[in-house]
């Protein structure tokens, strides 16, 4: 058996079974290696962030890694932009790299480029299989690795040589290190610093899952804390029934008055509040001055464990959750597209069990509130700030979660980063309704000049933030590349449309002239 | 003065005055300062990668840098596969990438990576600028690091605090190191070395100029030696009237055949030969056993004056050229497309002083042989192998090169990567004809495949390297973005349409089904 075909089959052993690909010469024994081993299914991406997006996406649902395969320095440098995403979401991913073959590697060959180098920014662990009898092993010692914890990205770097090689086995991942537990006085700490309006349990990571949710909303109703989690979170679960917990608001002066208030802050699965940016004359530390922070568990603890303990601490447990969302969705709009229209638009359509990726960026900031009585459902955010990472992760979804239905919402600027995404929903017919808020700027950024001191930008700069000289025309961008799609102008054509693309089979795009 | 403003002055004042830019909120002071320093040119990508291709066409054509402006760590993530490409080609290219401000970066911010670690890799020069006192001098210093040698990649990492704070003041790039000049006891070897048809000189950089190539031709006259460059070429004059220089061939094999006549081969601006990839049962290294390799002048030297010094020793000064190019058009062809009527459709359409920018990959190896005695033009290849760089590479020739007509020749699957490059070719109503060889699949994998030594792959392997699941229309992708194009199935129609695009006011895409 040669280095290809044992990772490819270690990777299975050890319960890896989809693999987002862009693969080169330099990976071709793996891509024949698929063809021998069944039980790998591999999704074809036409550019490398759209395979790792994907992979971040489908760590979020299935709660088990993939692998990416990606073609060199070059191959693993496009995909980076969403490994960092990944990596700030605590998702779990097996990269492989090609690498050229040992005597390739000593003549500098056109495509050598530092691999390990490239890596290790965004990964938390980095290995280079350099005979084929290690290769095995490396397999599941990289899916071990990006297991650990809350999930961290992994990188094997396999060189072409190495996978061409006999005399390669195959190897199964031990188990993954349990993790932490509570520590006994860190949970007193906690239970003594939470009581009234004044005091905060903020939340990330899988304390956001439903049943963590309502642990902390007995907790809430017990001590009566406020609940919030951060601006971002890998995975909410919302919706009717659900407890309903805020975001931190995104703009810095909202956030340093939302978190005023708090004189102690408890922390389970998230950090210490700061600003996305820095700001000039403002703070980078969100919180007021004084403030008493207690953490209690990051996000690669066990959550679970964290907000029982707490349960029992704070004696919650027969309690009935505070916050609870009633049914409420708001009838289908109609008139003019606003924030509020298109907000209304989505909860109104929003079918039971969907998943939202949620990349709007400046548009979607009243979503949350429109949505939380909708149908149950999961909320993802973007956790790292780089942008272009909506569709593909929607990509991920839908491979992971086949029979619910996905909605990925994105601003135009943000989804041309990774146009590609649409191709590889179109040959998977996976069930995505990709919304693309089309403002034609750089929203975000007009906002972001102001911010940071630029008063009255010239013609100049703001050309900078303009996506409308041309205007792209989602529709023809779409349908180009096999995905149906539809312009709406009108807040009920949105609702109408949107509700089109969840009944249709396969991906469809809404563009949203906003 | 602000950090931001002294850095557009101080680039100004070394001589950069094109900016490609995809900036975020850490880059709105430099953005801001577009505004009140006149003389430099922003040129809005989609992607970064665009703006980092662009850089290396224009500097392949202006002889001079441009600056990117990027968005921290993951922004320059998205530009790194076309900043290696532009590494291997030495091309001079200033990025400048934001960062957060100091307290941001100990707080490790959503945003937070490791900046230099991802530079380092495709960068010869890197710096942070950690005060504002710092920032001209420092981006003196960049257009100087980026000038060096034959160009250098060279990246200037921009706090924002640092890039907001007064104190500032504007600094002017020094004089470039002069180029290293040849040494006699080479040339003498090397003019020792030629002589016979067993003897080859081999020529790379800038010895590919019109005035090289004829110094080249020469010697070739003379010493009776054959002349070839590398099989990818950062610009090549060529046409009729020019010295005509056959490139090594990409495939393995080809390549072995061509190079084993050679006793003695001279190196002029070209590295030693050596295969693209590894593969297995053949050899690395290119040239024969017993080949002697004498190099006189690597790529950064100063390679006029080793071809002048070679031209004396050799005693070639007063010899006519060898190798001349005849002007021969073929007629504009008719039929179906195959290789040879899309090369003759090429060549018969070609205009004088065209910038033929080339990611044909499979499907243009034979265009050198139909186009050598057309239109005196100027041909550009990948050095890097990441494919992508076309259209970027494109956009950057049009930006230096207003008056000269630009063919992009590009492979649907290199295409993607970079896609978003047409928006910007609308935008700024670049003289780009795109023409795209719809082959449907990653062709060159397929024979890759075979070439690493897997017969017969299976369904899953050949799928992997398909695009034709869903068939992408670049009629409706172009129009998309703002671009006019057509798609062509019949030889006679792509000549006409490549006319078209070049009559063309702006870009237009010429779809080839092959």
């Amino acid at each position: 058996m040669n280095g290809a075909e044992s990772l490819v089959r270690s990777l299975i052993a050890s319960g890896v079974d989809t693999c987002f690909t862009n693969p080169g010469t330099s990976e071709m024994h793996f891509v024949a290696a698929l063809d021998h081993v069944p039980g790998m299914r591999s999704v074809l991406c036409l550019f490398e962030g759209v395979a790792t997006g994907a992979a971040d996406g489908y760590w979020r649902m299935a709660r088990k890694p993939s692998c990416t395969l990606l073609h060199l320095g070059p191959g693993l440098a496009n995909g980076l932009a969403n490994l960092h995403n990944a990596k700030k979401a605590a998702s779990g991913i097996v990269n492989i790299v090609g690498e050229h073959a040992e005597t390739h590697r000593e003549l500098d060959a056109p495509l050598m480029s530092d691999i390990p180098g490239l890596a290790r920014p965004m990964s938390a662990w980095v290995h280079t299989s350099e005979s084929a009898a290690d290769v095995g092993e490396a397999g599941a010692l990289s899916v071990q690795a990006a297991s650990t914890g809350a999930g961290k990205v992994a990188t094997l770097i396999l060189p072409s040589d190495t996978a061409w090689t006999d005399g390669a086995s195959v190897h199964e991942a031990g188990p993954v290190p349990a993790r932490a537990l509570p520590e006994a006085d860190k949970v007193a700490d906690a239970a003594a610093a939470l009581g009234g309006a004044d005091t905060l349990l903020l939340l990330g990571g899988e304390a956001l899952s439903v049943e963590n949710l309502e642990r902390a909303g007995r907790i809430a109703a017990k001590t009566g804390c406020h609940l919030l989690s951060e601006w971002s979170n890998a995975r909410m679960e919302r919706g009717a029934g659900r407890v309903v917990v805020d975001r931190i608001p995104y703009p810095i002066d909202l956030a340093l008055k939302r978190l005023e208030p708090y004189r102690r802050i408890v922390l389970l699965g998230a950090r210490a509040p700061i600003g996305f940016f820095a700001y000039p004359g403002k703070p980078a530390v969100l919180t007021a001055e004084g403030t008493e922070i207690v953490e209690l568990a990051n996000v690669d603890a066990d959550l679970t464990a964290a907000l029982d303990a707490l349960v029992a601490a704070t004696d919650a447990a027969g309690i009935e959750p505070a916050h609870v969302a009633a049914r409420e969705v708001p009838p289908v709009p109609s008139g003019p597209i606003t924030h509020e229209s298109m907000a209304q638009a989505i909860a109104a359509t929003l079918p039971e069990g969907a998943i939202v990726v949620d990349e709007s960026v400046t548009t979607g900031r009243g979503f949350a509130s429109w949505t939380k009585g909708a149908e149950p459902h999961t909320w993802l955010n973007n956790l790292g700030g780089s942008i272009g990472y909506g569709m593909p992760v929607a990509i991920g979804c839908a491979v992971a979660c086949p029979d619910r239905p996905v909605l990925a919402l994105t601003g135009d600027g943000s989804a041309m980063y990774t146009v590609q995404s649409l191709w590889t929903m179109a040959r998977e017919e996976l069930n995505v309704t990709v919304v693309i808020f089309a403002n034609r700027s750089y929203q975000i950024l007009r906002g972001e000049l102001t911010n940071v001191g630029v008063q009255n930008p010239g013609p100049r700069a703001v050309d900078m933030l303009s996506l409308d000289r041309p205007v792209i025309d989602w529709v023809q961008l779409a349908r180009g590349m096999g995905v149906e799609a539809v312009r709406v102008e009108e807040a009920g054509d949105m609702a109408k449309a949107i509700d089109t693309g969840l009944d249709h089979k396969g991906p469809y795009l809404v563009e949203v002239v906003c």
